[in-house]
């Protein structure tokens, strides 16, 4: 069933050489496993209790209590074991195998007879299992098992979970597949439809994908659906906010090959197209490729921010309006800036198309490591561009805003995402299909692969920044043909190549320098290319960035820092003209990224006294210092801005 | 008890004259009343059924059935009752007066024995009165009965109704006072203070007043009052909302002489420091008086919008931090900017000073005109300076915002809090003491007062906009001196004036002019000046305004409307000496205000198809049209715009 197109090589094939994405993904076995093991154990003593271990003893018969916590807080363990199968797939955090073994034989122990697995519903309320799928997040839940399962019988060979997951799969399967008695279910929370292809394509078992399949047929075919099951929790209603429910938040307003633009909770969405993309792949779906095709667009062109967040409302973490990217008030999440990378990849591989994985590159360089603290053990759940500590306030229209990260959150889903995906991260790197490896991230790397039996190994060197330079030695066992496809980013200015030398002119499909590689032994490539910091502005329709503009370099986003700026950022005037001059890191903060420095001004309105006066603006002369802004805030914490007035 | 000084002149004592306020005030008897009476009554189509008569028919055991709607529907009635009341003191509306007479029978059945009188808590739980102060609003409640009955005695010499309230408030001095049961208990939602106030003011009776005291020293003694009450309520719990309630929310926090900032809810925070300054004026109470200057202080000059409006967090209608004034995400209710009219005619009257009628006035001509259609048949409850229609979308952080008048609301406060304002308008335009009478608004009246026994009417012709001049003649009947202490705003420059033809150069006092007039008959006085359209910038500290300016002319605020000058005004630049031309008014609106012209710019930042992409900013010459605020969206419904981007 599987085509072999364009898919991602295995997780221990990668290993990152690049000083920043070094240091994020190494910190996930040395702290993100042991400090998230604590949290999930409850013996974190800087979190409030998770309560997630212990609903599987519950569950499991072996401890006293209901439930604690949030309904879907199985999904945290999980994620938790799903970033550890990567992590001993690349063998690393070794000492966790056996206290993951023993969590995983208390899931199971936690499982019902006939497969069920759910602590929340198995505990505090058996008799509602399968009623309430707008709020229950039971198949969401199915899904990080089963995505977790599949990842640690990858890596480790071991089927407990694995098995696990398969009987509830296949428990799921009777109960919701087309002739199953929840043959009109709808999920409310998307999740399990990805995992299903997943299991499906490790399995080779296609009744996963055909389910899979079912799940984004049935979603949207009564548009009333979950509205009504809503309606008939009564008082059994387990989220407050949603009092302002409707079928837009869980995309189920219309069939997904019908929906025109991308709507309602973000997260939601990024997982059900990423589920799309997946099934019209899987059965060559020429409607839901072309959904996914057109979703894509309406997403990255007009309601994404130039950091690669989205939701543009605080308030149900959605979508709003096309053009509608308010800097300070939006939400941003960060797992909807994963599931933007995981629908991303999807696309590329449906296509074969580079430019997906340019925004993959736009998401993972600023809000997914923005999402995460340099020291591994803080967390961002929103992402704004602009940050004003003053006003982020509790009980306010604000207060989703936390302008410092947290330790944790009651409803932890962004630290395990965050996770997870920087321990997967290979996958987002590098891809191969039949005839062709694919680069289709320029981060310091290096891949060790086989291409039909041919030994690859390639050795990526990327200065790009700082020398506009990137060498890639390709060691081949065999003098077997292959190409070598290179994405060739927006940002890269007039590249030119070299091969061992000498002067190549590739060329350019998709978006790839396609590079044929034949013989044996080591090659060096050399791309040289203009990479300078620019100015950014946003489509004359975006409101909240009109008259401003907003500093990148590469894929990175820069952004002003209270510490190194003073306050009132707002205030400040830049001229699209600007000369930016890199200048050395600022300390404290990971990898060897460059700040920039130019200069702008300072308007003062000049009424100091009153509220409201007389205009009379004065300008002041000041030089300013950006750093990137997936490293905002692991300094002294302040505000922080992207978008600047552009002095016109 | 009652201290004399700067009190206000009956209601039936001011007509209007001036084209626009004459329009407001007419509609009152003529549609709002009609209307409003047929809302509380269901027999309004347009709208859903409102239950606020039902209810009474219910309690007083006349009609089957719960009590439905708001816990504290019963306000709507008592404040149309009130609303009524002044129209009848004019005259006015007198079809209307037996039905309410009958009304008022209704909700005399409808109290209980005690002299209890709450349909909610009598019909549907009348268990659990007295219970839950944070959120049953009963003694919020109690105070609308109260003002309803003081004015409908006041208007009519009927004493029915305030019987009825007498008896509660007996009640409520019973159970409530130092020495009650409930001596502890602070009030959720402040409004009895303010009202017990004006009861105790109406019958002489001090216990009143000296409850309303009580209410203002219990509030913050314990500042986990309210909180712990909350918790208490358990599955009783009625707003939902609430789960982010905080002591601060409802001014708790701390004694009220303690607070330092304006906090919380806004409309409960006006009502609470309208009852402080009434308190502090009743018992010559020193701290008191220094906690509303203070109190005033940051509330003006930190906290309000350039239109009067209050309120910078949608979520839970409520202040946030000094200079946070968001102009699109706001709460700015109707119903705060008539309580902030409510405590500047107290502080006025309290310290003899005119420059708190200058934020009554700002209140009045923008945010609480504006909360009502022209036709008298709509309401804002929200009220923004930035509207885009597109982003107010239900389900989003953008839900309060309505981007045109509703006809009624499910919490109906703001209609009937505007009627209301709307028809004791006469209060915040004249006052007297006993030696002076006070001309706080230049809006175009007459007054008919009684002066110790001399009979003064004064008839002001203010056409300070288009002609720069206003006209006052004063007839008195007795030759016995008295002082005429007219406001000068801070808009009229260099006010010249003269007394029957010749010049005089009043004292300037406290902000009044103030000229002595001692013959009989008539005087006119002639006052000239130069009033031009202006434009305004907001304090260097306020973010949402920096690098931006408002058009004023008079009291009045301006914006753009789209159906004007088209969509996409956040584009558009304006210089800070751009010429504005006063042009004749909108077809359309009421009243005569003139429109204003200008040049301006309109930038586009060159990207046109992405998303993001290279800034080439062009400017395009445009010519624009502002509208006062206080009518806006009452032609074509659209987008529209207070703060324009300054071109620097």
């Amino acid at each position: 069933m599987k085509k072999k197109n364009s898919h991602s090589p295995a997780f221990n094939a990668v290993t990152m050489t690049d000083p920043l994405f070094r240091h994020y993904v190494s910190i996930v076995p040395e702290k993100l496993i042991p400090y998230q093991w604590n949290v999930l154990n409850d013996t974190e003593p800087h979190t409030d209790p998770s309560y997630c271990v212990h609903n599987f003893r519950v569950a499991a018969g072996e401890a006293e209590g209901k439930h604690e916590g949030m309904v879907f807080s199985d999904t945290d363990v999980y994620k938790w074991l799903e970033t550890l199968a990567y992590c001993l797939e690349r063998g690393e955090a070794k000492a966790y195998e056996e206290r993951a073994d023993e969590l995983i034989d208390l899931i199971g122990r936690a499982q019902e007879e006939d497969g069920y697995c759910n602590t929340y519903y198995s505990v505090n309320c058996p008799d509602r299992k399968w009623t309430n799928f707008a709020e229950g997040h039971e198949l969401y839940s199915a899904g990080h098992l089963i995505e977790a399962a599949v990842a640690y019988a990858h890596a480790t060979g071991k089927t407990a979970l694995l098995q696990i997951a398969v009987r509830f799969a296949d428990l799921i399967c009777e109960k919701f597949s087309s002739d199953g008695a929840l043959a009109n279910a709808c999920p409310g929370h998307q999740e399990v439809e990805l995992a299903l292809i997943r299991l499906s394509e490790f399995t080779g078992e296609k009744k996963y994908a055909e389910l899979a399949r079912h799940f984004l047929q049935v979603r949207g075919n009564d548009s009333d659906f979950l509205m009504e099951n809503l309606k008939q929790q009564g008082s059994a209603r387990i989220f407050p906010e949603f009092a302002d429910y409707d079928a837009r938040y869980a995309q189920s307003h219309l069939p997904p090959e019908q929906q025109q633009t991308v709507e309602g909770h973000a997260v939601r969405a990024m997982y059900m197209l990423s589920a799309m993309a997946d099934v019209a792949r899987e059965f060559s779906d020429e409607a839901m490729k072309a959904s996914c095709l057109r979703l894509w667009q309406n997403l990255t062109q007009k309601r994404m921010y130039l950091t690669g967040g989205i939701g543009s409302s605080g308030h149900l973490e959605r979508f709003t309006a096309d053009y509608d990217l308010p800097n300070d008030t939006m939400y941003c999440e960060s797992c909807a800036s994963v599931g933007l990378m995981m629908f991303g990849r999807r696309m590329a591989a449906l296509t074969g198309d580079a430019s997906y994985y340019d925004v993959v590159e736009r998401a993972l360089c600023n809000t997914v490591l923005a999402g995460i603290a340099a020291e591994g053990d803080k967390y961002f759940y929103v992402n704004p561009l602009e940050v004003w500590p003053a006003n982020c306030l509790p009980g306010t229209s604000m207060a989703h805003v936390k302008p410092v990260r947290q330790p944790w959150f009651a409803c932890a889903c962004c630290p395990a995402n965050i996770s997870r995906t920087l321990a997967s991260l290979g996958q987002y790197l590098y891809a191969q299909d039949e005839k062709s490896i694919y680069v289709n991230q320029l981060i310091s790397s290096t891949l060790k692969t086989d291409l039909h039996g041919n030994a690859v190994f390639l050795d990526l060197r990327s200065d790009l920044l700082m020398q506009g330079r990137l060498q890639l030695r390709i060691s081949a066992a065999k003098a077997q043909p292959f190409t070598l496809r290179i994405r060739i980013p927006p940002y890269l200015e007039e590249p030119s190549f070299r091969l061992d030398g000498k002067p190549i002119s590739p060329v350019i499909e998709n978006g790839y320098a396609v590079i044929a590689i034949s013989r044996e032994g080591d090659q060096n490539l050399e791309m040289l290319s203009l990479v300078n910091p620019r100015w950014v502005a946003a489509n004359q329709a975006v409101r909240a960035d009109s008259g401003k503009i907003a500093l990148m370099f590469g894929p990175y986003v820069y952004c002003l820092e209270e510490t190194d700026n003073g306050s009132g950022l707002p205030f400040l005037y830049v001229s699209p003209e600007a000369e930016v001059l890199p200048a050395p890191p600022a300390e404290g903060l990971p990898g060897s990224l460059p700040t920039l420095q130019f200069h702008a001004k300072r308007l003062d309105s000049g009424v100091e006294h009153a509220l409201y006066g007389s205009p009379s603006f004065r300008f002041f002369d000041v030089e300013l210092k950006a750093v990137p802004y997936a490293l905002w805030c692991n300094r002294t914490p302040g505000e922080m801005l992207v978008w600047l007035r552009a002095a016109l």
